[in-house]
Parts: C-alpha cells; sequence; structure tokens
C-alpha cells in the first residue's frame, strides 16, 4: 500500500489539539431501518465542521519553510475551502482561497473568519481550479489539492485509527466518495490494522466517477454532475486516489437523491445532527449493504450546509413524506365554499400552513375561483383520507405537492 | 440537602445501560462570544432527545411491583411523555400519556413508538394534565409527576455527576428552570461534591415563576406564560422544587425570545447540533453571567423540535440577523422597470429567493404595481446598501421585514 500503518500514526500525533477526537454515536434509528448495528462517526462535528481539517493540516504541517513561505493556495466551494484556512491560521501560513462567486455567502465568511484571503471567482469549481492555478503560477504559491495527495490522504486516514481504537471490532465501514481522498486514507489505514475490515464506498447516482472508473478500469470523465450532494460532484477521479481505491475498497454502492434527503431528515429529526448532503451518504447506503446484521460505523463526513438549504431539504422531505399536502381545489365563486372546505380539513385533523386564494389562475375566471392549500399531515394514507373526504364533498382535488 | 450524594451514584448505577452517558463538547463559538471557556453537556443527544429519561427511568425502576402493577400514568406535550413511554417500555411497565390534541403529531408518534397508550385531551397542558389526573383515579394508575418529585429529580442530578466525573474543574452549570427538577437535582448532586461550584438557573423573561417566587419568597402562579419555550412554560414552581432551589441555586438568569432564536442558530449553523427552544435556554444566558472568563457548563436540554418548527425558527433568525430581506416597492407599471430593480440587487450581490409582483395592493392601481421582493443578504449593512442603492434610483421602499 502507498503508506504505512506507522505513517497514518504519525499523522494522527500531528494533529492532536488541532482536531476533535471525534466519539462514535450508536444509533438506534439507522440500526432499526437497517438490521445492522449502526454507529455514527460523527465529523460533522469535527473543527470546521468537517473532515477536511485532518489531511489540510496534515499537508501544511508537513511542508518545509522554504515550500510554506510564498503562501497556499486552495481552490473549493466549501469544506476544504475552512479546512484549508484554518489549518493554515495555525500554523501561521498565509493562505489564499479561491471560491466560485455562487458559494453560500456564509462558506465564504467561515473562510475569512479563519484568516484566509478570499478570491471569489467564476460560477463553478472549474472556474474557481483555473483562477487558483494562474494564481499559482503568478506568485508561486504552493497548490493544496483537496484530494489527489497522499499527505492529505494521511490526514484523512486517522478517522480510521480512531474508529478502530474506539470499537475494535467492527465489520464494516463506510465512507462518501467523491474525489477519493477521504476513502483512500481510511481504506488503508484500516486494512493496515485488521484486514478483515470491509470499507465501503458510497456515490451518489449523478457523480459515480469512481464507481465507472473502475468498472473500466481506467479514469473516466463525467460530462456532468446530477446530484444534491454538491461535496462529491466531482467529474473526474484523481490518479493517486483512483489505484489505491481500485487496491483496497471493497465495493462502492450509489445512492439516489431521494436516500440522501430520508437519511438527512431521520439524522436530523432523530439525531439532532445537521448533515450536509454529501455528509450522509453513507447512511443512504445503509440498505443496499449485501451482509446482514454486521457491526457498521458510517462516516458522516460534514455537517456545513447552509441554514436556507436546511429549510429547502426539509420542507422537500415533509413533502416527499406526507407531511405535507399542497393542493388546489377550484370553487363555485359564493360565499360558503371555503368554509366546507376548512371543515373537512378541520374533521381530518390537517393543520393549514398556507392559503392562496387566486382568481386568476382558473380559466373560467367568471364564476370560479382557485384555491391553494398547504397543510400539515400526518402522511400518504392521511392525505388519502383527505383527499377521499374532499371528493366525496364533490371537489375536484389537483395535488400540487 | 433533601439528597445525599451516595443517593445520586445509586440512581447513576440505576441508568447505566439505559441512558447515554452525553460527552461534553467544547464550544469555540459560544466561548469567543461570551470570553469564557464553554462546554454543552448535549442532552439533546440523550435517548428520546432530552434528560426527561433519566429522572422517569429513575422514577419507575424504584417502584415496587405493587405501585407499576395498575400501569402508570403522564401527562406531557413532549420530552417527559416520550421519557416517561420509553422507561416504561424498558421496564415492562404499562404506561397511558395523556398529551394535548395540539401537541405536534411528531411527538405524538415518538411516544407511541416506545409502546404507550396515548390520550389526546383539551387544547393546552392543563387540560391534559386534568384528563390525567382523572383517569389516574378511575384506573388507580400511579401518576409519574415531570418535576415535582425526589425520585425524578434524584434522576436528573446524575447529569452533575456525569459532568463533574468528566471535568472536575468547572466553575459553573447552567441550567434551565422549568418547573425546577432538572436544576434541584444537579445543583444538589454538584453541590455535595465540590461546594464551590456554582449553579445558575435559566428561565425565559415570559415565564420567570421560579424567579419571581424566589424575589417573593413563596410560590406564586403566574396568570399566563408568554414564550417560545414551550418546554419550560409553568405557571407555578413544584412545592419540592422551590425549596431546594431556593437553598442551593446560586442566581437565575432570565433571557429573552430573541436570545433564545440567537442561541438556537449558533448551535444549528456553528456545531451542528439541534436544540428546542428550552434546550438552548443556557446558552442564551451566557452574556449575562456576572462573572468573567470562567469554566461553564451549558446543559442543553433537549433537542425535541419538529421539523416545521425547525424552519419557521430559522426564517425567523435569518430576518433578525439581516440574512433575509423582503421589502416592497411601487413601481411604474411600465417595462423596464423590473430589470432597474434586478440590476441594483445583482450589482448589490443579493440573491432574490421570492418575488411577488401584485396590481392589487396598491392604492393606485392603474399607474403602479407592487412587487415584493425577498433576497438573501449579508447582515443589517448589507441590507442598508441595498436600501440606498433603491431610494437612489428614485425608488421608495417599505421594508416588510
Amino acid at each position: 500500500m502507498a503508506l504505512t500503518l506507522n505513517q497514518f500514526q504519525e499523522a494522527k500525533i500531528r494533529l492532536q489539539n488541532i482536531i476533535t477526537e471525534t466519539r462514535l454515536l450508536n444509533s438506534t434509528p439507522f440500526s432499526q431501518e437497517s438490521g445492522h448495528t449502526i454507529f455514527l462517526k460523527p465529523e460533522n462535528l469535527q473543527v470546521t465542521g468537517s473532515f477536511k481539517i485532518r489531511g489540510a493540516y496534515n499537508k501544511i504541517a508537513k511542508l518545509s519553510a522554504d515550500q510554506r513561505k510564498n503562501g497556499l493556495i486552495a481552490s473549493s466551494a466549501g469544506n476544504h475551502a475552512q479546512g484549508v484556512a484554518y489549518a493554515a491560521q495555525k500554523l501561521g501560513v498565509k493562505a489564499t482561497i479561491v471560491m466560485p462567486k455562487t458559494a453560500p455567502l456564509i462558506k465564504v465568511e467561515a473562510t475569512k473568519s479563519y484568516g484566509a484571503h478570499v478570491i471569489l471567482a467564476g460560477d463553478c469549481y472549474d472556474d474557481a481550479f483555473a483562477k487558483a492555478s494562474q494564481k499559482q503560477k503568478e506568485e508561486n504559491y504552493l497548490f493544496v489539492h483537496p484530494y489527489n495527495d497522499l499527505d492529505v490522504i494521511e490526514g484523512q486516514g486517522t478517522i480510521a485509527l480512531e474508529i478502530i481504537q474506539e470499537m475494535a471490532d467492527i465489520d464494516y465501514i463506510l465512507a462518501p466518495i467523491g474525489g477519493g481522498g477521504l476513502i483512500s486514507g481510511v481504506a488503508m489505514a484500516a486494512k493496515a490494522i485488521n484486514p478483515d475490515i470491509k470499507v465501503i464506498g458510497v456515490e451518489p447516482d449523478g457523480a459515480q466517477s469512481m464507481k465507472l472508473s473502475l468498472e473500466q478500469n481506467r479514469i473516466i470523465n463525467l460530462e456532468r454532475c446530477d446530484t444534491i450532494a454538491d461535496g462529491v460532484a466531482i467529474k473526474n477521479p484523481g490518479d493517486i486516489t483512483f489505484p489505491i481505491i481500485k487496491e483496497v475498497v471493497d465495493d462502492i454502492i450509489t445512492v439516489t437523491d431521494y436516500e440522501i434527503l430520508e437519511a438527512f431528515l431521520i439524522l436530523l429529526d432523530k439525531h439532532k445532527l445537521v448533515g450536509e448532503s454529501s455528509g450522509v451518504l453513507t447512511l443512504a447506503a445503509i440498505n443496499k449493504l449485501k451482509a446482514k446484521n454486521k457491526k457498521v460505523v458510517c462516516i458522516i463526513s460534514g455537517g456545513n450546509i447552509d441554514m436556507l438549504n436546511i429549510v429547502s431539504m426539509i420542507n422537500r422531505g415533509l413533502i416527499s413524506r406526507g407531511r405535507i399536502f399542497c393542493f388546489s381545489v377550484n370553487l363555485p365563486d359564493k360565499p360558503g365554499q371555503l368554509l366546507t372546505i376548512y371543515k373537512i380539513l378541520a374533521t381530518e385533523n390537517a393543520n393549514v400552513i398556507k392559503l392562496n386564494h387566486n382568481q386568476f389562475k382558473t380559466l373560467s375566471r367568471v364564476d370560479e375561483v382557485q384555491l391553494e392549500v398547504t397543510a400539515e399531515t400526518n402522511g400518504h394514507q392521511h392525505i388519502q383520507s383527505i383527499i377521499t373526504e374532499l371528493e366525496n364533498a364533490g371537489y375536484q382535488i389537483t395535488k400540487i405537492c
């Protein structure tokens, strides 16, 4: 293997007093759901809100004075930016981070709060990367790659050491795959201690560049990514991570956006923990493990999600679980119609959240008005029962969501 | 004191393998904000999502076979319901929980999921309590009080044992006060180990029944509660908790709804942890401690907040922080006006979330339309700068929120 157990152990010492040794959390809800015994490795509770600080700090701490002297540069829309900025600040090294203009204000500010110089450039990660490469040459900065770097990989591998130190008899470790840095480190470190531990990667259906590369036995380049898990939306794997993963990772599972959303909601609702979409990939995959009844550690890789995003995730989730029901109904424009609708909703115990009463949306403006109702409901059966009652009363319902 | 250290230690043994020994989390953001060294005792990560399981289990475990045989009853809108239901299930005792009809569906379901029989009665806690008292007499159930019970108080006190076991040299413990059960146990246990530890209670401004009772040296009865922290909205303290608190609690701080909201948001955003409104009271109080530069443990008492509620807390918080800006502007109803507004918003880097374009809201329908804009902004300064630019371009802005 590219790195030895000894190297990971040295990295672990390097990270002492810098990072938090996150503790495993036993998960009743995910265990019940999957039939496995599930533990969470909550790297969302890590300093900077994700595991990235491990690799970034390890990398920068190993640089010589000469390598550090002109300062560092990195491009990132999120977690790597914060990891590099925080690590550079701790080590007293100047850092410049290029972020796409579309990065949420809150992540830009978090990066600045760690003392980094932030440049906003372009509309996507690729643009920011191009700008960073240009600046790197102009200023002779040292480029800190988010995953395709053995020192970064070595830092991420310390997660496996902590997991096994806390619980030696685990069967599986699940880790998300973006560029492959995290899982490369975790798999090499875990197998160096115990080759029987299975390490499984998880990618979104819409960004499975590593799975496809393994299948074709060459590094492929996705034309585009289509996933809510923006943190792992990487079009092509690294040429350092690819051969490592080919050698030491046991399998890759892919998950849908819907499965990611469900995992996010259960983590929030039952565990009181915020995970970002890429952060909960492993939880979205637990029902797809081929083995039964295993001791499984799911790495929650990060929790850096914008609050506006939390709101929209919750809203989407509530709709998909039938906890919110939106429908429209055309009403004859005469008194008493609203009352009838309200009575049915009250009898059915549906709590109305929002009403829109619009005379312009119907085809026959003169004698009908359109009512849009958003109500809090108790699942899809409840919704069906409301629809039935309204239809029995003679109304025609159009389900909006 | 009403309870001895030995009694708390026995309770701790009783709770082993039932509850989670939650670990202290070092809080950089709250430490930076307050100048103290702040640790969180995250009881939101406790089994059932709050500390209540400690008291409920301890109480039920100590009952004789005879006391248990007819089953238990409790009234609660939330955490105590789940604590009693879970504890009763673990101990194989039948439990009936009376909850107000207004309790969120999700809490009702959680309580049912622990095997309790749930009765929905009345519109508020008092109604549910009346119904529970009636059922208790009819069926000869044993009533499990949420706070005014020494066995319950003994269970809650185990929190202090865990805190001091993990960090012996703390200066302050902050705990929320509703009926006073949690702080009674925590203060007695903490002072039994080290009388120098200060224990401070926190109540909402709108439900400070304990603070006022102490000031008047008698148990007072609030006419009404007015706070977002529904879990501690108690009109009168218990006659068991009041004298204990009078003896062992050092001070009571009160906090506003706004301070609670801010604490909720920082916990969610920076710590990736969900706390309910009553659960974050102690964090809302850290800037009001009279001492400086102390080692402070804030008990996060629970995280059972409905997801719809999380959404509305986030929305309110974003508005109060200036991260969302809603305004209306009257536009002459001719082409090009929208474009001008958009250009200004784009130049100012304000991300438009929602638009409402309404011809009916203005007084002069004929020649003006009203535009309502909701945009993502970067704080109150940013909002002011947008207003100035729009006003310089000749538009009159009405701030909606």
